[in-house]
């Protein structure tokens, strides 16, 4: 029998999908910047099933591809196009929240759950889920954990890596690992689920996972300033550190441009200041007491900032509508950027102390190259991520020669600034195959050889996801 | 030349300790449970010195034993009988904080500080290293690293593993092994710091680590409760974690036995209340605020748990030296157990929600094998971490026939409870060579043909700190 016969004996005729039109939706991003061919697309039911299909692709030596709610921003969910057409597995049958423990602060879910399902799930026990992102209504919890993803949450929660507790993989010969520990301490040898975290389908499929819960926030303040520059944003920032600590849950920055981009494409999308400062600060409290405490330590520090002249303008929220349209800015900005213009998209971080230098010197980096070419900035400052994006008009980016080049030139421009100052390429977004290229070049020959051997150990055949997050070693030179 | 001669010349006479006298503290763990030959102890001063010890001790084939404090309580940090005699290395002269970046909260410390030295550099900034154990004046960074080390703090601030930005490690190979990161963010392939995090010494040798820092608090409020059951002090953890969120920041109990052995051995410790209540909790709110207000808010939780009858007593400290004197029963209770008797300590974690269940069926398993042996218990139990220990007096345990025996069984008997309620048989102390036996028993074999793979991937000639933390694979039968 064929793989496609074996593969429909085991899992049913409904769940292997194979003609064109049936593919086509993943075998191509949801940006439609990557497409390429598939052997098939299978829909597994249980951890069972996925371990059996890994079983038959090994047999065969067809590649795996691992696939979740495909909104990979880096092209590292769909089929490349070179090498065998890979079996596409993908998770959305397995949605099932398995177990939710409240007094533990944990949730077992399996991957193909939504993310917000998963938050859902959580705030109905009162308790949080904090990965919070852009994609989260069509993202999965496996596709998150595979690239630990990032978003708004983290400088309160931290990364999915930070909350994830333990995991269920079907490995690459095609056991299972049940590792789906509920523990807050287990020092019982390696850690191995952060082999798979982040490993983005190259090391296994992660089939379940337990996760942490955390308090549900009650209460939330929430204010809109304008800081003098982006060294008193920092100060700012450390002001509510110390006054707040952990009760300061988003500092998220965005410059002039991106602010005129989004109330300008999006009409219903007001400027909460009466004018359009260079820089914006979201700020965000929340906590699990009364809400007045919260607004009156929003209110405190801002006037200590004021006295120590940091800000130009600022305004705190005073009802839901008006915290929810603040957030609404900040959540629309992909979607305004879209319809603006092309905008080469960065994901850098850099020690937050140095957000001030990296955002000048990239600035200089790319008008070194396209003088004047406006740059719209996006960032979680208070984690150093900040997606610097230089951006062209349509009518400027068909003028440009050869979009592909300069987009790399520009891009690489700015992740040599990161890297002059420690930081990295890649905040949150991953690498799959778009910063291939980046890895080789900026991570250690040990660095990246520790990762190859731990690939080896893992998929010695190289049949998962193969090809994307740690590049092929350089070949020996000929004799 | 000898290995030793080799080493000598490398890192001068001083640096090389051979005679008995000289190794002697380094050859037996503090307890005086564990020891064993050495070749010699090393003291380098560098990572490259570090490096090049372990290139001669590969050329030689000689095992490389990584020793920090030397505060294990699991013997992982002192050599065993058998096999070749290690070189110890010893990092305590690589002692230096390179840098603190307060505005990125983080700092960069060698390997072979303190953890006290490392918690007084973060607070000379107003930042706080968060890790707290029993052992901090004494035990290293690195070893914390090594050991994943738990503490006090675990419940607010994590484990170790959570406050590690990045590593240096000088790999088995010899080579280095630069991953010193500052990020919050960075999603460039495998995380690698996790291989050498709670690895115990196997992978290869952390000479220097970038840490998390978190503000300072500046207030505390401490209460000493007696709650009616475990039961009930679960439910009073539920109460703070709503209410107060982050900022609890301790939820430590005791039982009557533990309060008791303390207060009789170290007269100079009373108990805040008036009457020996079966369990007693200490809880701690911490944050960055005005004190008042989490005096407040402790308070009104315990009128609130007070309401819902789950309290027998309580009492607030209201100075400072109340609430110091709270802390040092907590502090006391290893030394006040070893004047008292023989404890045969365990470590179990289990899911927060199950610790009731897994006290109750402890003592019964316990009782099972010595009836109405007396029981101590300590409990980080907003963890889930119970260290629960059945209690000998010096006379008993003189009387009991096969001592080694008896506690392999009552330990045992402990952890078979412990991993029935899906927990753990070593929740913060590690493996070391004393539960090989339980990682043996207890670990899925494919949990540890994962861990085996990692270990001949990184360390493929077995010589870092060998027969430690991951059992050697069964051989196959005979033919």
């Amino acid at each position: 029998m064929t793989l496609i016969e074996q593969l429909t004996v085991l899992l049913g005729a409904g769940a292997v999908l194979t003609a064109e039109d049936d593919v086509a939706g993943f075998t191509e991003d949801w940006r439609g910047r990557y497409r390429g061919p598939a052997a098939c697309v299978v829909m597994p039911s249980s951890t069972a099933q996925v371990a059996a299909v890994v079983r038959l692709c090994v047999e065969h030596g067809v590649p795996v591809l691992p696939q979740g709610g495909n909104t990979s921003l880096c092209g590292g969910a769909v089929p490349g196009t070179d090498g065998v057409a890979p079996v596409i597995v993908n998770l959305a049958r397995m949605r099932r929240v398995r177990t939710v423990d409240a007094a533990n602060n944990s949730i077992e879910v399996e991957a193909g759950c939504v993310l917000a399902a998963v938050q859902e799930a959580a705030a109905a026990q009162g308790r949080l889920y904090p990965i919070s992102l852009g994609a989260e209504g069509s993202c999965q919890i496996g596709g998150t954990i595979a690239t630990n993803a990032g978003g708004t949450g983290v400088l309160r929660y931290g990364n999915t890596r930070d909350n994830v507790l333990g995991l269920e993989v079907v490995l690459p010969d095609g056991t299972v690992w049940d590792g789906l520990y509920t523990l807050r301490k287990n020092n019982t040898g390696l850690d191995l689920k952060h082999l798979f975290i982040g490993a983005e389908g190259t090391m296994g499929i992660v089939t379940a996972a337990t996760l942490k819960l955390h308090p549900l926030p009650t209460s939330h303040a929430i204010a809109w300033v304008a800081p003098r520059s982006p060294a008193a944003a920092l100060q700012l920032l450390g002001l509510f550190q110390s006054a707040c600590g952990a009760s300061l849950s988003a500092f998220e920055m965005i410059d002039a441009n991106q602010l005129r981009i989004v109330t300008e494409q999006l009409p219903s999308r007001r400027n909460p200041l009466s004018a359009l400062h260079p820089w914006h600060v979201l700020i965000e409290l929340s906590d699990t007491g009364a809400e007045d405490a919260l607004q009156t330590i929003l209110e405190q520090v801002l006037t200590q900032a004021a006295e120590q002249d940091l800000l130009l303008d600022g305004v705190l929220a005073t009802s839901g509508a008006q915290r929810a349209a603040m957030w609404e800015i900040r959540h629309s900005v992909s979607e305004a950027n879209k319809k603006a213009g092309v905008g080469l998209t960065t994901d850098s971080a850099v020690p937050v102390s140095s957000v001030p230098a990296f955002i000048d010197r990239a600035t200089a980096a790319v008008h070194a190259i396209v003088p004047g070419l406006p740059i719209v900035i996006v960032a979680h400052l208070g984690d150093g991520n900040v997606h610097f994006i230089p951006f062209f008009t349509y009518a400027e980016w068909e003028a440009v020669a050869d979009p592909e080049a300069m987009a790399q030139r520009i891009r690489h421009s700015v992740n040599d600034v990161a890297h002059s100052l420690h930081g990295t390429f890649s905040a949150e977004h991953g690498v799959g195959r778009t910063l291939l290229n980046e890895m080789a070049h900026y991570k250690s020959p040990v660095e990246l050889g520790l990762m190859r051997r731990m690939k080896q150990a893992i998929d010695p055949q190289n049949l998962f996801n193969p090809g994307r997050l740690v590049p092929d070693a350089p070949s020996a030179p000929a004799h």
